[in-house]
């Protein structure tokens, strides 16, 4: 685990300049040769130097060399930096020299790995590293900074201090429990449970947000053929994604795209007309349709505003309203086509009792309206500002931990043995060693690490 | 001038880590808000430190800073460069922090274009930055690290030295026209011109392969249809780059690719077989053979080495040697399918005047030897020891400094009167002066720089 590790570690391609670095207890000795006009062992740390890099006695390039001494760098470890000019060619022979050198090219994400076995990070830190790589939109990103900088570590550590005291109540009831001194105990442990029950069903409860955001929080555009579908799709990303046409049906798969609002991304599925169908192929795009209504945290129901006959427009959306499971959803009707319409129809008035917006995505009327709706919609599920779970092996360690403490508040009721209970704290514990980190397998390293790109 | 500029400075993509940087004056103070943590202003200059960078009161990201005060710095200006993780939202971000605190995105080539303006580096070597982020072979970049590193501009140095000393001593002549001591000083003049002719012409000269380097050095095959040349090719080239059949014409538009031999790139080029062209399409391909043949530095002319009609293969080699241009070509005969033969017929004993290699392709055999003579092509034209002419620009400009030295001579000969005879010295230290940038002009600058990626 301590020899010399090296990769090219900025973005893969040609560039004004590009870095490659090495980390490892001997970096510096490994690399001293490339770089015989400066010493580089006593080159003070964290200082850059210019120099140039040789292959033997050929210049290879003039570079900018940074050193970080052991623990003061990201993996903990002795590492070199060096800003080279960015041609395929010097990126290469720099990486080859290195290995010449008794460098190892690195594993993807073993600097995090390294960093995170040398106490630099933990495990939610280090994965939150590659969400930070990944994040494209304000929302991910802040989730990934505040994950990197140990606000869910934090969380979890006060989880973990809750599950000891819990432990150590249990403990002191098994001593005293031919005492009979149990129920003031009782009380308290059944406060700590509850306290940790509402604490993990929030985190769990926001894994679905939390896990949306990373390929934008899914929002099913629905309805009838020809309601205007599709070119709501269109206004809403501002480009033709859609082919729109005013033959019903035109639609047959789904067609989606991301849009940032508000920093957020929201992913717009325009979906096939639901009707019954005329053919197979129609038939599996509304099947298609209720997949997404299904997977979706937003739904659109789109209407037919100009429509004459409002009763069957009403029962149609009451139908689909008790027909849809809506749990955790958020339903928004949208009456389309006003600009078909001289005033807005009186019968609507009486729709109070329904979330519903009047637009014309063809014209562009009242488009800000639903946005506002959607940064809403931010705002009430705290989407900028609160610790969302969004790694789905934090989650599935979660709901295992979240599962032993109902079985711990169930066996209190049942007043079974209390080293049983003792047995269920025990497996909480570990789910929130294995969730930090400080129970690690390293088939779990692999799997996590092994994500990353190279170079970090 | 003085502004401050930023750019992201590594390829374009997500990666471990991402360089953004600012180069200006004011560099320091424009960025310290960005930086709460720290006090850059008094951060040892060439020191890194890890700090997070802000906006507002949100954290953006962990970073490493690293500062470079005036003038010991790329640019020759105050700078910063900011290590950030390589999430193209973040590297998006920094970038609009720096603009949001009155920094202005670079040009293309604005680094070293200020490199340049500050003294850091010759015209010479900034555009020697440009070909070393191209360069993708071991000769290629060798070529641009020591025209980086100031060989040529050693070089240019010295002509402009000698034409310094040939403007002095015609001043003298002129001083002393009326005392005939012209002699003396006419054959020193001849001497100087005699040099500076032969050290131009030889730079000249080079050009023709230097510039071939840039997109490797072109081989034409050509030869009757049907003698292999699409399988040379793909033997060469170790990969199924071109149609092979046994169909002869089976190859109709030049087919091309690029192999690199001992760090020279190649850029083989295989043509449409020459004889009667049956149909139209037929005679344009092969008018695009001789086009390839015209450009090539080297050609393989491929015979059947299987065929029984010896002599008429001999009389065809012939006949190709008489009709073509072959001034500053290299020509090797290759007589391919020797494994359709028992022994290597006598008959190609007499072809001793010629170089001919005996291979086959489709076998591979001998195709080393093929790789040996490109290797000593390398060689022969001093590929990776002497500086090569790789610029057009330096071309044109050496082109033109030439015909004045020849001017010079041809009117010393002629005894034209003097102060003529300095004109045209002044013309070659004007070329000498453009080449080097002491004279320079806004467009040139533009038209150099301009052809630089963002963030050099």
């Amino acid at each position: 685990m301590k020899d010399t590790i090296c990769a090219i570690s900025t973005p893969a391609g040609i560039g004004a300049i590009a870095v490659v670095r090495a980390s490892g207890d001997e970096a510096f000795e490994k690399l001293t040769p490339l770089f015989p006009n400066i010493n580089l062992n006593s080159l003070p740390p964290q200082s850059a130097k210019f120099t140039q890099i040789f292959d033997n006695d050929q210049v290879i390039d003039q570079v900018v060399v940074l050193k970080f001494a052991a623990p003061h760098s990201y993996t903990g470890e002795n590492m070199v930096e060096i800003s080279c000019h960015g041609s395929l060619y010097i990126q290469k022979k720099i990486l080859e020299l290195m290995i010449e050198q008794g460098c190892r090219m690195a594993q993807p994400g073993e600097f995090t790995q390294r960093a995170f076995l040398n106490g630099k990070l933990d495990l939610p830190q280090a994965e939150a590293v590659a969400d930070l790589i990944d994040s494209q939109s304000e929302s991910t990103h802040k989730l990934a900074i505040n994950q990197l900088k140990g606000s869910f570590s934090k969380k979890l550590n006060s989880l973990r201090e809750q599950l000891v005291q819990l432990g150590s109540l249990l403990e002191l009831e098994l001593d005293f429990s031919e005492e009979e001194v149990e129920f003031a105990n009782r009380e308290e442990l059944n406060r700590l449970l509850d306290e940790l029950g509402t604490e993990t069903d929030r985190l769990l409860h926001s894994f679905k947000v939390g896990n949306a955001l990373k390929t934008g929080i899914p929002v099913a555009i629905v309805g009838q053929p020809n309601v205007g579908k599709s070119t709501l799709l269109n206004t809403l990303l501002q480009h033709d994604r859609a082919i729109v046409s005013p033959i019903p049906g035109t639609t047959r798969d789904t067609v989606e795209d991301t849009f940032v609002i508000n920093g957020t991304p929201f992913r717009f599925i325009d979906t096939a007309g639901i009707r019954q169908a005329d053919d197979s192929l129609e038939s599996i795009g509304i099947e298609r349709t209720f997949q997404a209504i299904d997977q979706a945290s937003i739904i659109f129901y789109m209407v037919d505003a100009s429509r004459a006959d409002f009763a069957s427009v009403k029962a149609e959306v009451e139908e689909f309203k008790v027909s849809t499971d809506l749990t955790d959803k958020q339903l928004l009707i949208i009456a389309n086509k006003i600009d078909e319409l001289k005033t807005l129809p009186e019968h609507y008035k009486d729709w109070h009792d329904m979330d519903i917006i009047f637009i014309s995505a063809k014209r562009q009327v009242n488009i800000g309206d639903i946005e506002n709706r959607l940064v809403e919609y931010i705002q009430q599920h705290h989407i900028q500002d609160v610790s969302l779970l969004t790694n789905e092996r934090h989650y599935a360690l979660l709901s295992d931990m979240r599962t032993a403490i109902g079985r711990i508040r169930q066996g209190l009721a049942d007043e079974i043995p209390t080293d049983l209970l003792a047995e269920d704290v025990r497996i909480a514990l570990y789910d929130i060693g294995s969730l930090t980190g400080t129970i690690s397998t390293d088939e779990l390293l692999d799997n996590i690490f092994g994500k990353f790109c190279i170079g970090k």
